[in-house]
């Protein structure tokens, strides 16, 4: 039996939520219902955003409690998102992190396609002390890129196996697809949104203008 | 004579189109009173933003009700979009399409100049999963351009020809105009209009950083 | 003296102005105070934004008379945009312009420095069909480049000069400066702003993508 | 102590502040908690943001008093931004100034970025003229671009000895980080901001259309 602290978490972590979802619906990083956002509500519960909704016009009742493999717990008539599953592992891998955001971006996608080498490396910005633990410019961020899958199950495990050689990543991009990244708090894993948009998107004009984007 | 629920309806319908259109006028996607949105009424019938409205500021008198040869019913003191026959035509088509939306965004208009070949084809984005049937980003999204053309009849035949050999387009490009596109419901047109904007952006960033965009 | 009429018809103008103006900055077109709107109140007089004002940002006070020369009428606390002669000799040479808008965006400011040819032509946008009288996107829309300058007397005239040579211009661009357009009101003013704002967008994009920029 | 309208007058430079981090916010130059923003108190004193705090949302309680060493005045709960030095060291070098703002936009930083000479030329743009004192586009406005360096101390001296050089430089770069500018108002400095984020982007696409941006 859930407490009324408890409750009463919950209805923030979902108003956080939604906020989020706003300020991301904005920018056009969550268009056409595309994006999920997620908050841990204890050690093997989470909530994470139903499937279909407009993550930038999020309500009170547009989440869903789910286990940590994403599957919903209670509440049978919503449907969680097929992404469920990558943010269990997320939440199972990392025992302090408390929120995880999934968002589709056309600097995050685009980028993701021109990768090319397996992983985007970021160096030389100051906006990378955003992103937690970071305390310089001179930090080389490596974010790794998955080719993308429709197994959510399988593509989890596959994530799993890349972070085991990126211990320190804030973050993972799916190629075509989107960026996932997580914060021990909602707030904190808003940060990283925003940093790594900015970060992307300098990233691009400066390989537009070298001319060397291939 | 209407029903009480049949007005209802159209309520209904003119306060989601005019959502729509608030929402594609906040991202440049109508200006200077371009774009025209539309919902089926009935079987014969359909609702269409009047000429030289303001599609980012809509009202509730800011529509009229159509033939689907696109002339105006009733209400001889407004004049329907001159593109009303494209509307029509999709409607005649589409037995189960409930809404058509058409806008000019940059994006749009640009990747139809610059394609050449008479088609845009996506491939490689989860984004294309927000086109209703798609399950995968392996599937190969092909839509059609074709040359612009003043007189809209005759435009709607030709229109009507190439879908003939794309039967699972779920839009159009008029070259150096704007995007068609549909859904049997305003809010899936929506997120069609929301998701091909977002794949056009992706690609031509993705065209500009290899260069061979021409 | 001025009859109720006219001065109901003034407070209309303004808060048309203003409206437009909001737009623009919600846009990034009025940066830094930049920009300035005006309209037709008789055969000789017009009122315009007062300098150093925010365009996104315009009350009820923001606006001064002016006759044709640009010169303020009365509320000599007042400081009439510098740029006031430039508006004055429109509404001279064009009996039935009702508003001159000029704003300053990153697309006009960056196309009337990259033009080099003294004018810039766009053809085959269904989009230039927001500007009065032209009715189909095979015509060609000549607008013409001058050099900056400091002294708006003397520009002004060079404008004339230029303008006796494209008698149906809809809009002149400044290089490194910005745009001017005019219209019968202020919403066709506004509709001129808009279209060209993104066919300029459009035409940047695709000289990008061609490679052949310069 | 303090008297009354000095706390008046406080209080509308906290707004001021306030509403120049929405406009920044809105226009994503302050992304995840980046930039700071400070006014002048009087000679020896001034407020500025509070670490850590969202910009674009900024409160009556998210500024701090710090001397111009940057160190915080009272309030010891409340961390000053690790950047503090650099706005003292400003108002420090020019008595006349009243407000400094710091910001993080993809234009600024990507410019730092490609700059590569050590400064960035401005030359030919009406807009230079939003610049204080500046009166013609003729004008060449150098901005010093400075390597970054996470100790703010010892980087505000060598700001100090960069801008011994350039003694009529409204703005410096840092590079990979952002944009330093300042002005004897907050209106002021805010302007400068505008207008140089217009600058660099219209630079930006300049460089990118030519082709020669490396």
């Amino acid at each position: 039996m859930r407490d009324e602290g408890a409750s009463e978490r919950e209805a923030g972590l979902r108003a956080e939520l939604a906020a989020a979802g706003r300020a991301f619906g904005a920018r056009g990083w969550v268009p056409a219902t595309s994006g999920n956002l997620s908050a841990r509500l204890g050690p093997d519960v989470a909530i994470i955003t139903a499937s279909g909704r407009d993550k930038g016009a999020l309500g009170e009742g547009d989440f869903l409690a789910i286990d940590l493999d994403g599957a919903p717990l209670g509440a049978p008539e919503e449907r969680a998102s097929a992404e469920a599953p990558l943010h269990g592992a997320l939440y199972r891998r990392f025992a302090d992190v408390r929120a995880v955001l999934h968002v589709h971006s056309p600097a995050a996608t685009t980028i993701s396609l021109v990768a090319g080498s397996g992983e985007v490396t970021l160096r030389g910005y100051e906006m990378q002390k955003a992103l937690a633990g970071v305390t310089t410019h001179e930090h080389a961020e490596v974010i790794p890129v998955l080719p993308n899958e429709q197994d959510t199950v399988r593509l989890s495990t596959l994530v799993g196996e890349r972070l085991d050689h990126h211990p320190d990543a804030h973050a993972y991009l799916l190629a075509g697809h989107g960026l996932y990244t997580w914060g021990w708090s909602v707030a904190e894993a808003r940060r990283h949104v925003e940093a790594l948009e900015f970060l992307f998107d300098c990233e691009l004009r400066r390989l537009a203008l070298r001319g060397d984007g291939r």
